[in-house]
């Protein structure tokens, strides 16, 4: 019932190149901003990208959620290392939480198969 | 104008005494629970307590992210280590962070005096 | 096109059960302590549901709208008593909140039928 | 996969019919007050859209976007103008909002075909 | 450091009525609505009042706080039921309500001296 | 009590300096995305300033409430004007809305006295 990951991905790109294409360049200028950010500096490419992860989780986004789950798990994140970032989110979030962190779930579920 | 560091830590162990002293015990547990969160796993501390100021940031709390950038430099992180994980949380909640980055800075002077 | 009741109660059940077994034992305190939460004590169990009712509407989390709603008819809500919380809800949270009231409305007409 | 725009008008039609039908009139008040406020005044409707949409957007609420992007282009908002409230709206709520202009982008294929 | 309650009231009071006396009378027509939502109805005035501060401590809000934790106090609501519904805002909105429950814990020691 | 205009301005450049001369140039180019948005385009400028009240209003965040009233003053906005944008901001954002309106009313005072 939910989209597959690699619909997800498709999906993402797709409209993302979209935004890139309309001619209105501003969005290019955050966009690239944005993907900047997670590169590797003082602090290692895998921890940005978990950071990235509880902001997404404490904000409810599950799209966010979607792609840095992706990005971690690219990116070399443990299972256990996962799950400790997600009860963070847990704890500075609350129980309004708990739907994002099924969510996350269900995409570890394909992105990392038991 | 704004309440030094030593009075802000005050005044948070004084309301926090009262609240764990209230004899409502669910409050308690819940603060047991946030406490243990940031305990050493497989994410050592340090980066924990970036996630923590990651998630006040984006959430725009002020007392989280002052205990959290006061947790941090304890922990040893870096004004660099700082500066990206204020960056990624900007990044991710928008202008609308810029008023606690403000902040955020001006308990930084008082924490790690330049 | 919106999931029905049963399968919205499945999903949800077979989720938690996914992570209360994922062995990383933060997760069921926080759940228990969510659990605990609604019991009766000086606040009916009734106006419990009702508060977790609005407070899931002004954070606009479907999921959690279904649960406490789902809740509340359970411990015997009258429509006038949902009618209520929901418009309490709605003006402190505002315009945003309306399409989480036609959610609230749309699950209505399945767990009391006219 | 997302709902046509024919759709997503008349299911929030029927859902708005149900609850102003509901009996419970205080619904009705709130739902003519948000109505009244984007009709002309000192600021032309367009512009109040205009706002209602960066509203939408930082607040993260897609059937509220979907309704005042309808409602722009109704009123006459050019692409460029539309482009420039979502991009206001995009720095202001930050990468989070990022869906949201990837929802946009859909619903504006549909609304203004290329 | 803080307002006195008594302070706080006053505050409140004038600046009500300087919207109230602006010769907007948009602004009159919701505050009439907000100040109607707590009357009484199915739900008694005193869980009203506690939805109100439930509301008002997940979205984070102390002026609303102080409000509602006024009005319960009047209503009647014992120390045991205000610190329920604190409980179940802080269960839902999560760690990141600990400052308001420092705020509320505050303003209930002037409200109701122990 | 509350900050002067002047004060509030001051405070705002001084630390917008120290976050600009921090040699994190990150932090930079944020900045100056933040200020391009509001020049003028396809929509003039008043009714930027005007949507970058409402996104601040509805996200309950006073001192950027602040920044864009003072701008929207400098840009010829005239009371009615900014009275509708508040009211939108209103009606979107709920009751939780008006200790912001309260603060907005405060600095109109002192920008536009009567």
């Amino acid at each position: 019932m939910r989209k597959k990951v690699t619909e997800t991905r498709l999906y993402r790109t797709e409209m993302n190149d979209k935004i890139l294409n309309s001619g209105f360049k501003e969005f290019n200028k955050f966009f690239a901003l944005d993907t900047n950010e997670y590169q590797k500096g003082a602090i290692e490419v895998k921890n940005k990208e978990l950071m990235g992860l509880v902001g997404s989780m404490v904000l409810r986004c599950n799209d966010c959620i979607f792609y840095h789950l992706d990005r971690c798990v690219t990116e070399g994140c443990s299972r256990q290392e996962l799950y400790e970032a997600m009860h963070i989110s847990l704890v500075i979030g609350g129980s309004i939480v708990i739907p994002h962190l099924r969510y996350a779930f269900e995409v570890l579920e394909e992105l990392i198969p038991a």
